[in-house]
């Protein structure tokens, strides 16, 4: 596969540093080598936050459809009115609303297989909020819009920087309901969606995992909290009868300073800040937030909207660079990993059966 | 006061990197130009782990009572009997029961005044658990040693690295307890502790304090979670009208990554993971944990007992020895506030009163 993918960039709250980290994560124009970027916005706002933020002009080729998207420079789709009210620094509703419009017209486009990967920039929860956006994040509302009740397509949150890989098992939810939340079933789920995300989109081949455990100390045997007993240890060892190699459950405050999380190859987290807060410290800007477990491959960068620094100039474009990166990455190692096994060899051997059972040499099992 | 400090440290667990740790921190024997180290544990286990981990043999002068140690040397109190059976590396009672003779002796001589500060070696929560020491912890233990129904004498317990201080609202609590826990009054309480601690141990004048969130995006304007509204958001409120510098409340995951703890002089994290994880990522292997709140100095090393490496001389005594440097320093700041403190300057100005109230000039307000 040697065209270039089609990334679908969301342009997230109109009044964050949405805008600023798109353009410069888009102004060194090598990017359009390894892709061609798709931006779901507006050409009015973006020709503004250029000018603000003082970077030199990124030249944006506006298309109606991604069919038209032209390679080696960067598209825009206008999806909001020229009269689009900026309140750089604010949150309103125009913003939210606006947020949502490109999300929708990305996620139409990437289900009728129009664009291949999507990067969304930061939203504000409180204006996208609504109706129509009844959920706590983008990692949700994904879910939802690509449920299908036949399969497992629970979303799975994965933090990415270098070799470093969070998974959570609870995303955006109060810390009162976070222990409900913690059964067998649900972290036993959670491992075995993390090994398969490690080896389908990060192409490692038997990956290791290490699993925290939910309460101070990893509960000290018991001293503090039930859950590690009652959920978590019976997890890992279910995971490890189905040959997944999963470790732990490690106390979440010395793993990451003392540097363990170096031995597996993804982590998986009981709840939000217990794995993003190390995670952050140690990614600093880096740091890409992957949905794993959905049909298709969605990045964004790992930061909010910024509205402090809004418009200023100041905002790093170091993560959404390697959302892109990693969305293209992921959606490689999907590929390859799809094109692998897609014709399995028919199996070499047959079982021995009773013998009053006929071999069938015709059959494929 | 220029006399030196009787540092009292406690063996901690036998079966542990306890020992290797005192040792390796008492090695270098200009620690004894700063201070009178006297361990509370045993000449013969002393002798044998110094003999393990490989580092020239600490010169220990035995003692029975602190009024005897020695300047120059490092001081031992036998409080253990000879045949104390060691199984490195494994958890057993007869550690918990060594490790907790230690701990009494220490604090019956510093409640005596024999011994200036208390640093504690790692204990094993679930061995030293038991009818006599009913507590999830140091912190705990202590807390319960001191308690004065007079006086505020919650226990804080603050870990320091450097110029980061973090303190936990909630220590070693499991995570299904800690909403309830989080209170304006609870919160607001742990503020004015920090605060109060900022001031006298660590010599800051106005220390600017950063509350974290409790719930993920710290609850991200009620949408997930309400104790930010409830709690956290009144308690600095109230903290701010008596002139306390405190802000917030911050996302816990972004504060630590994006080093907006920088700015501030304390932080405070609503439970254990939430701030230790983070703050452990930070201070490597340098990190200090500091009882504040106590009528006594205490301070530790910030790890565990780390079994796995027990006896294998591998353990790193940075931790203790910043341990034993920021009891002296506390110490001392204490001292040099309580001197500068007590006896203040007589008020220069006296406040107009009602015309029928006869100014008494005497009187010292």
């Amino acid at each position: 596969m040697k065209r270039k993918l089609k990334v679908a960039i969301t342009h997230g709250d109109i009044n964050s540093i949405s805008y600023e980290v798109i353009l410069k994560a888009l102004e060194d124009n090598r990017i359009c080598e390894l892709c061609t970027p798709i931006i779901y916005g507006s050409t009015k706002i973006a020709a503004i936050y250029n000018k603000m933020i003082g970077i030199p002009p990124v030249k944006l080729g506006q298309i109606s459809d991604p069919g038209q998207a032209r390679e080696g420079i960067v598209n825009i789709i206008n999806v909001i009115g020229e009269d689009t009210r900026l309140d750089i620094g604010e949150s309103t509703q125009v913003a939210g609303k606006a947020a949502l419009v490109a999300l929708e017209r990305a996620v139409a486009d990437i289900k009728a297989g129009k664009v291949d990967v999507l990067v969304t920039a930061p939203v504000n929860k409180n204006n996208i909020h609504g109706q129509e956006f009844d959920f706590r994040g983008h990692t949700e509302y994904l879910q939802a819009c690509f449920r299908d009740d036949d399969e497992d397509t629970d979303a799975l949150m994965i933090l990415c920087a270098g070799q470093l890989r969070v998974a959570l098992v609870t995303t955006h939810m109060p810390i009162t309901e976070v222990s409900a939340a913690i059964s067998k079933d649900s972290v036993l789920e959670k491992i075995e969606d993390l090994n398969d995300s490690l080896i389908r989109d990060f192409a490692i081949h038997a990956p290791r995992i290490a699993v925290l455990g939910l309460n101070p100390h990893s509960g000290d045997g018991g001293l503090i909290g039930a859950e590690e007993q009652t959920a978590i240890i019976p997890a890992i060892e279910e995971a490890r009868k189905e040959k997944i190699q999963a470790f732990g459950p490690y106390s979440a405050d010395g793993f990451f300073g003392a540097g363990s999380y170096k031995a597996f190859d993804g982590v998986l987290a009981m709840y939000h800040d217990q794995g993003l807060a190390p995670f952050k410290t140690l990614a600093m800007d880096a740091g890409v937030n992957f949905t794993a477990g959905l049909p298709i491959v969605r990045t964004s960068p790992d930061h909010g909207t910024g509205y402090d620094i809004a418009g200023k100039g100041q905002a790093s474009a170091v993560s959404m660079r390697e959302a892109i990166y990693a969305a293209i990455d992921i959606a490689r190692n999907r590929d390859r990993e799809d094109m692998a096994t897609r014709h399995p060899l028919r199996r070499q051997y047959f079982d021995k059966s009773p013998d009053n059972v006929v071999l069938d040499l015709t059959k494929d099992e």
